[in-house]
């Protein structure tokens, strides 16, 4: 390390020190004897604004999860195998104790505070873990506590967040109050994009509110309150989001967000159905809808709302007249299934996406033939380029992943190198996404420089069999995510082989790249539905060695006719690709393959070439017939 | 209808309606507007002694599963699919609204009650919903007040069980009360079958309280209490169990059951691990345990316990003392992972039920191709008289359901028919099982009787190849039911085919036929471990048509060694086969099968002649041999 590295470590390290023993101080003042600090932020963001990076403030620990425990006198960073390397560079050892979750001798959070519970038993005196109520979600508060109350360990709900106190006193250099952090302005999409109103959606979810005989309903997830608008914003990164909390009734809606950035179109067009207040007045406006003389019920989805709404919800509630109904949120459901105008916007924003990574693709592949030297970095930069040449673009739906060789195995590897060369022989994995107007993709390739070694044909013809079954797979109405996981996986099990990720997940029409309600994992019990999307994408990772991902996105269909033309005995669903990329046919050993996979196959990069061809330069189109020609 | 039907049936609904009359007065002293009658009693069992079975005593209806609701005016039965018709054939429709879950426009329970709740709300008044909190789970209990909390529904639990009151009143022709129910003779069952003594198994449990800072653990299932005591009764049909509680403490352990019928050796045994108490006195001991000066855990099942027994915990909890441990129970996963000796018993058990079905099919076979007439009521008689004459038999482990042509396609058709005769060209359905001391089976076989159709061998083999697809998977640590079970109904999903039922449930060993906690059905989210038991059985019903199932038992081995003789990688699990019973080849399209399932089926029947041939008589082994020859 130079001397410069070591001088710098020395003041960073001073600083969480400082940081920490100013936290302390406001432990003790509220008799803590330890603070739970989360990643997530009121709207339970993926991506947080800087302002509500909490934890990375404080721990200085950048990954994207990792709970941060802080007690008298030591303190614990929980991360998963994700990060194990990235927080060990990032924290300093002597304040913080990094804890590697699924290595032996490494305790979770809940063991960690077990044991902090039953030495403060051992002196007669509960734990008392102080956590700001709105960076955590109703289930994981009634989960801890309901696994910590054995231990002795009491749950303390604290009215202010202790990290935002010692952030804002001025004692630190970066201690000014960060930049305003909800003020991108806001802009409408069209009907002719959303294919809904702001009006009908409100008339549908207050009938769905009737069904459930719900009066108020509080949205606090950012996507949804978009979704429901119309409105798009970009208060965070990769989401096109806006810091915001929505509240619904039989006959009133609230949008509580910072005004200052909207403009009078947006606010004169939003005026009829919702009213406009500032985003500080959420709590009081909650409250005083709650205290009515006549009962009210609440609608609240414990699994995505923080217990800081809940217990706003909670104190009205005393008087008896206020119930809550507990049930997912049905802005949810309503989001997930998009309708026959979102889903052909969705296929032209994925087409747009397909033609730019061929593009990206060819461009690196002429590259590295003529001898020119072409890096991780190279890669992420170019797909982005001809992303950014596509009309209606409107960012990368999230970071670039560009893996070569070893780093492709890394599974979230954010990081592309402009020091790491391709190098003949080795794989690279290009996983990518955009925003456009018109939708969100996200999709995977693995691709051999050079000349494929038999084994990688081997790993990826598996990886390549998994995604085809699951894809081709049609099944009934009613079928949860976890069947479908079973599905993908099965024949890569029989070979030993397995990835430690989800199948798929779901993905929002210009909005989040990851979205509920479905999901393609062992744990999944939402059935999936018509309309809804979601990303196929079986993988297979050797440190090392290497990693390989295939992942298209498809949107859910009903099953209308038989290929013989007859309709079928009860209701079943398949999936319709809003992808279209070639898959590398350098890593394809189509032997390996059933008649069934196999026509699959062929089929796809017959509509591959059919719907970019047309689009493509003819030097493009040539290059992309070959690459389809099994 | 004869005049002597009628004067039954008119007899039938004078009693019905009397008894009603006469419940209601008792909901009428405790302000009641509703009171539920569910199927199950206080250790919520599959089999009822018929002491307890008293919805069915009260309503006549004598189904497995359906709950029945009676309010002051109108009465409600609410069952499913399989109970349609019967339910009609048995209620009195003048007294009895009978509810036809999954039918449009008929409400279920949850339903009948918001309505009537949001009537009782019209006029001001909540509705009071009386229940015995001995006959409903806490987590039944918890989503009842949950779902009818919103509509106005108040749940009354009662000290007493009302439908017991009417019963014992004199007034009833069949009014004495029924016969002692907890009289059946115990046994015990020797170590060399269980593999694990009372003490060992104790000790086992007591470290898993230690772990989960658990004092007392409350034990109300049957199958878990003979499991930990190596004890086995008759109180119930088909289920080797005995009524009892068992109360277990770091130091003490309860035994709570009618002590007449335990002989003084088996008394001695237990007395050092266990105090015999009668039955009566559980409640009572448990609160005394509870009334301690220190603070004490006590470990509660939701899933699988009963209100009234946690109700008693609350009672006392109410000090602040006593803290509720909510947990799976511990017995339920320690009796499901079968140890080295149990699976080599279940093994014998179910060599001695294959052995008994090939028997009974050859036996049909040979009377059919003779000409003699041969209904499903004398297949069921066979397969049980074969059992029989097996060493150790015990009884049968369910109802055998033996069901020709369309019968077959009804999934729990329980009434062999003596009436029904096999015809050339149908489909015969036999699912049965046994109890032995060694274990416990459950296998089911469908032949055709003559020549097959092309439709029935289409069928048949896509019901043969889900079988096989799941058998031979092999999957990795962790891997929960549902995963499973999408794999196994992938290739029939591909040809439009269905099943309603799981695909697998798990079996004790000599213990209950169906037992938790794992299962192989799109909800299992529980790991299947090395030791499980589990059923595989797909089906194809088709009304009117006929019906299709092919079931084996399995226990999950690790893989210790590729066929190669390599280590594998990380943890990987299989099926092991514990029957061997041919698939009948005149069924099989082996055209249709892949080369894995070929070679799967082949093995399969040379395992079967390995193994059964030894055992039979020559006629006999050359039968099973030409039966295996595909």
């Amino acid at each position: 390390m130079s001397p410069l590295d070591l001088v710098q470590q020395q003041a960073q390290q001073a600083l969480t020190e400082a940081k920490l023993a100013d936290l302390r101080a406001w432990m003790a003042a509220y008799q803590l004897d330890g603070y739970l600090i989360p990643s997530a932020d009121e709207h339970l963001n993926e991506y947080l604004p800087e302002a509500k990076q909490r934890r990375t403030w404080i721990s200085d620990f950048t990954g994207s999860a990792g709970d941060f425990l802080v007690g008298t006198e030591q303190s614990w960073l929980f991360v998963d195998s994700r990060y194990y390397e990235q927080a060990d560079l990032q924290v300093d050892p002597a304040a913080i104790h990094v804890s590697k979750l699924g290595l032996e001798g490494h305790k979770t959070l809940v063991e960690t505070l077990e044991a902090l519970g039953q030495a403060a038993i051992a002196v007669q005196q509960p734990f008392r873990l102080g956590v700001d109520p709105f960076t955590v979600t109703v289930d994981q508060c009634r989960d801890l506590q309901k696994r910590l109350a054995p231990a002795g360990v009491v749950l303390v709900s604290l009215p202010e967040n202790l990290v935002d106190r010692v952030r804002e006193s001025a004692a630190w250099a970066d201690g000014q109050t960060p930049a305003s952090y909800a003020a991108s302005r806001l802009f409408a999409v069209p009907e002719a994009l959303t294919g809904e109103t702001v009006a009908q959606k409100l008339e549908r979810l207050r009938q769905a509110m009737q069904k459930a005989q719900a009066d108020i309903l509080p949205l606090t997830k950012l996507d949804q309150i978009a979704w429901l608008l119309n409105l798009r914003g970009w208060d965070v990164p990769y989401n096109p989001v806006f810091i915001a909390y929505t509240i619904v009734t039989a006959e009133q809606a609230f949008l509580f967000t910072n005004l200052e950035r909207i403009d009078t179109e947006i606010q004169q067009s939003l005026q009829p159905h919702i009213a406009l207040l500032p985003y500080e007045q959420y709590a009081n406006t909650l409250q005083s809808l709650l205290n009515q003389p006549q009962p009210l019920r609440v609608w609240i989805d414990a699994k995505h709302t923080t217990m800081g709404t809940y217990e706003l919800v909670q104190e009205s509630s005393k008087t008896g007249k206020v119930q809550i109904v507990e049930a997912p949120n049905p802005v949810e459901g309503m989001k997930a299934r998009k309708n026959a105008i979102e889903i052909e916007q969705m296929q032209q924003a994925n087409l747009k996406a397909s033609r730019a990574k061929v593009r990206a693709w060819k461009w690196f592949s002429d590259r590295w033939a003529a001898g020119d030297r072409v890096t991780e970095f190279d890669v992420a930069e170019a797909i982005a380029r001809f992303y950014q040449a596509e009309p209606g673009f409107q960012g990368l739906s999230f970071n670039t992943i560009s893996g070569a060789g070893a780093n492709s195995s890394i599974v979230h590897y954010g990081t592309p190198n402009p020091n790491v060369d391709l190098q003949a022989g080795q794989l690279l994995l290009l996983d990518s996404g955009a925003q456009f107007l018109s939708g969100t993709t996200d999709d995977t390739r693995t691709f051999v420089v050079g000349e494929a070694t038999r084994e990688q044909i081997a790993r990826y013809t598996e990886v390549l069999k998994a995604h085809i079954n699951c894809a081709m797979q049609r099944f009934p109405k009613g079928t949860p995510g976890c069947q479908l996981d079973g599905i993908a996986r099965s024949a890569m099990w029989q070979s030993g082989l397995d990835y430690g990720h989800g199948t798929g997940h779901g993905v929002g029409a210009f909005l989040n790249v990851h979205e509920g309600p479905n999901g393609i994992n062992k744990r999944s019990q939402e059935p999936l539905e018509p309309g809804m999307v979601t990303s196929v994408e079986p993988g297979y990772y050797e440190p090392g060695w290497g990693g390989i991902r295939i992942e298209n996105l498809y949107v859910i269909k009903e099953v209308v006719t038989e290929n013989n033309g007859a309709v079928p005995k009860g209701t079943w669903y398949e999936f319709e690709s809003l992808t279209y990329i070639p898959f590398d046919k350098h890593l394809i050993d189509c032997d390996r393959l059933s008649p069934q996979q196999r026509e699959w196959l062929e089929h796809y990069h017959v509509q591959v070439v059919e719907k970019l061809a047309p689009t493509l330069t003819p030097d493009e189109a040539e290059w992309l017939k070959a690459a389809c020609q099994l």
